[in-house]
């Protein structure tokens, strides 16, 4: 037990997907690390007609994703903590009176002494926030004149600018912004938010840590996997809406950030979304076109296998244009990073799956000692995300031998060599955070709508211009054949293999 | 083979153990790398009386140094190395005519073409430095008109500032300083070396390499062994003149010089000069006494073997205060290090044997996140020398778990991951680099007079000042007890353990 108010937990959309598979396990594991408060309930709520004992069947004793930890503790505790939740059935539409919600809240509220402290965790679908943000107003369920109320939504957090702007002024009708908690599993990544420590808690890196250093950032987000029977939805998305517009922003702002003067929620979010409203937004034609590029995996045979296109894949249009390659160069204007080049891609059927950011160092000024290829050598920052978590420095050092010729070599941290226990999952954390308050990992309305700003051209720009071309790229490879035009200068994207200590591996198609 | 220039290399002092130990086993190793020139011969000269070949059987066929390699390369290959070497008896005195010498030479010249080009390697005693310099160049073996003449001499160079200055003035009026090359062992390590490619070849550590990020810098050599039967040699000498005026000070002279503008012998060796002579000299009591600890070992019992102090080992005076431990805090003045703390010691009778230069960079400006024992977190970047020779980065991360904690972790590199086959060792790399006339990894005049400079008031003020105390330490721990107080704040030395990676052991004796 710890000092978390006692709460509870209502979770609209509980028979769904996410509920069963990321939701329930990592209270689950709150609840075994005795991480839960005194008095903790959690209610799930949807369309479907289910008892308390079918909803815990449903989520907990027929979980594939809870079967190992539940034979493991035992019966007795997996009936202990089933015990805890519950369930309610909406009936046909989330637009509707929620005053027998309401009633039902507050009879649990009464029973496990709750104090009227409510997380309402939206797992639906962005159009029905609003109203169900209106119907539990209704019902004074957002009133905070006696225990707390919080939000928490799941992504996307709107289509486009236009969209996420009025899904904030939707909610903010209802929540006040401080009540509202986006979340973003990425930021729930120890290794993100390891980025900030690593940043500001050592000295020998924020000196280098800007343009007169740093000649570009490189940041790869690569699934092997294809759209894995999500293609109805992933052919109205997309790479750029489904990873880039959120993940691999929030990943930017960690990245590009000012020093916050300490360490609280709002002065974090604060220097995150100054870094996002310094994006140079691409407005025009021509810079769109060459700062940009979309791909579109075709079929290949991977290992005897032969894997669909996209094309082929079941929900996607037979002439789909949309991307699930995305390669972006951009520019934050500010000192700290003013024209130095960031390149950001996000795919599906790539080699291997892989996320990490790769600082690339400049070259020593003056050179001294013989150095071939000399881009190889420049000092390199590798932090991986995932998998095999870390930090790797690509550092020269000097050949045996006579003379002094260099070559380039590694030092290298992994997370796992931290003895530490487990690592605690991303929605485990983001939801003990949200339990105590606390937003720090949690995207603001501002900061979704800065992303939005500057991702909005770009889509429109693919979805309208006769320039934008959709690359076929063969599942299993690199992205198209010209990604690496993008990279100025001789340098290529550097295509990490599985392990972060690996040499990349380069693209097989040459520069020009 | 390769395009070296035809030579002779002349051993004076052929019959001592430096030979047998070291400039054989390294000859024979270029020899079997194919390293040495198509015409290459080595006379010994000594005043014992020994054939050519009463002279190989003792360095080649009896040495206990070559034993292994013998056996692996056969007799054919064995032989036709031992035949390039021959023998000349100087008689009773090396302060005699060279003439019998001269003639000698003159004939295996003819006899193996090798045009006049010759090294005498003067393995003996500096006292006897100038008067075979003047008998060489009576005979003109100096004379570089027609074949290039070199003059190798081995440390000590000089006894004081004034003793080394002499041996300058009587070496440079028969041989020209370009002629002269005074061998350090320490610059002929790899890991030495390296030192200047980490600095140089890298753009992220220059930046950080000045007094704005640098708290301080430590040095620590180590030894686990006593005298180890040298005690008539070391009494005479001590710590400070064995390892501290030569070694050492070529190390801090490597980790504190200003770049080089290529890297040319002369470049490298004009900016390490300069910091050398950019050193604080000591001149008063009082700073003697807050910054120089010395020491000398007792004996004790270590491993269930008692050891001898140092005052009972063979040919220490009974009431020595010779230091067998000497630790030295002191600053370089110039733009790069003003204010910048150096610790560098050296002892016998260590833990463990090592060689390290550990830079202890300054906290970060700004505490943003919980931090216990700030200076622990400290990035620290560790040199390793000797042995399991690498880098280590000391690095603060993120404690798993919810909010921003952190903890050390290390990056680390060890040059044995390298696969560049074989590390030459040190007197290998030294002869070899004469012999093509390489003299960055010797030390200049100036070099080792600026070094005296520093250290000649330390030895006057320990030799004759009542304050200068010679400290105990019980054979097997890290020296006297004060020694930590030489650190400032509250940090003490990091006693390092043989394993580059594992955590230093701290002193056994609380500060106050």
């Amino acid at each position: 037990m710890n000092n978390l108010d006692n709460q509870m937990l209502i979770i609209f959309g509980a028979s769904g997907d996410l509920t069963v598979r990321k939701l329930i396990p990592a209270l689950y594991d709150l609840y075994t690390g005795n991480f839960l408060p005194e008095n903790f309930v959690v209610l799930g709520v949807s369309r479907s007609n289910l008892s308390d004992e079918a909803f815990r069947e449903k989520v907990v004793y027929s979980s594939d994703f809870l079967k190992e930890r539940i034979e493991k503790d035992g019966k007795e505790k997996v009936e202990s903590f089933a015990n805890m939740l519950f369930y309610e059935d909406l009936g046909d539409s989330y637009d509707t009176d929620f005053e027998k919600l309401s009633n039902r809240i507050a009879g649990l509220d009464t029973k496990f002494k709750i104090n009227r402290n409510y997380i309402f965790y939206l797992s639906i679908p962005p159009s029905i926030y609003e109203v169900v943000a209106k119907n539990l107003a209704d019902q004074k369920l957002n009133d905070e004149s006696n225990g707390w109320k919080r939000l928490i939504v799941e992504k996307p957090f709107g289509y486009s600018l236009e969209t996420a702007k009025e899904l904030n002024v939707g909610l903010q009708k209802y929540f006040k912004e401080t009540q509202i908690f986006r979340i973003d599993h990425y930021l729930g990544k120890e290794t993100v938010q390891n980025i900030l420590v690593t940043r500001f808690s050592n000295s020998i890196f924020e000196p280098l840590w800007n343009r007169n250093y740093i000649r570009h950032i490189e940041i790869t987000n690569a699934e092997s996997v294809g759209v894995e029977g999500r293609g109805g939805y992933y052919d109205k998305s997309g790479a750029l809406r489904d990873m880039f517009q959120n993940h691999l922003m929030q990943i930017v702002s960690i990245i590009a950030m000012e020093p916050p003067i300490n360490d609280s929620p709002e002065e974090i979010r604060n220097e995150k979304v100054k870094a996002l409203q310094s994006l140079r937004i691409m407005n025009d034609e021509k810079t769109l076109f060459e700062n940009t590029i979309k791909g579109q995996y075709l079929s290949a045979v991977i290992g005897g296998n032969k894997v669909k296109g996209y094309r082929e894949e079941e929900g996607v249009a037979a002439d789909s244009t949309t991307e699930t390659f995305a390669a972006i160069k951009f520019f934050i204007d500010n000192w700290r990073w003013k024209d130095v080049p960031f390149y950001v891609r996000t795919a599906k059927r790539m080699p291997t799956k892989v996320t990490e950011v790769v600082i690339h160092f400049k070259s020593p000024h003056h050179q001294i000692f013989n150095e071939q290829g000399v881009y190889d050598n420049d000092n390199k920052l590798i932090i991986r995300i995932q998998p095999d978590e870390g930090i790797l420095m690509k550092f020269g050092v000097k050949v045996p031998g006579q003379g002094f010729n260099v070559e380039s070599a590694n030092m290298d941290f992994y997370y796992s060599s931290l003895d530490d226990g487990d690592i605690m999952d991303a929605y485990e954390r983001l939801l003990l955070d949200a339990m105590q308050g606390d937003a720090t990992l949690y995207a603001r309305a501002d900061e979704v709508e800065a992303s939005w700003k500057f991702v909005d051209p770009i889509l429109n720009y693919w979805a309208t211009s006769k320039t934008a071309i959709t690359h076929g790229y063969s599942a299993g490879v690199w992205g198209p054949k010209n990604a690496d035009d993008l990279i100025d200068g001789i340098e290529m994207w550097r295509n990490p293999c599985e392990n972060l200590a690996d040499e990349p591996s380069y693209c097989v198609f040459k520069k020009k």
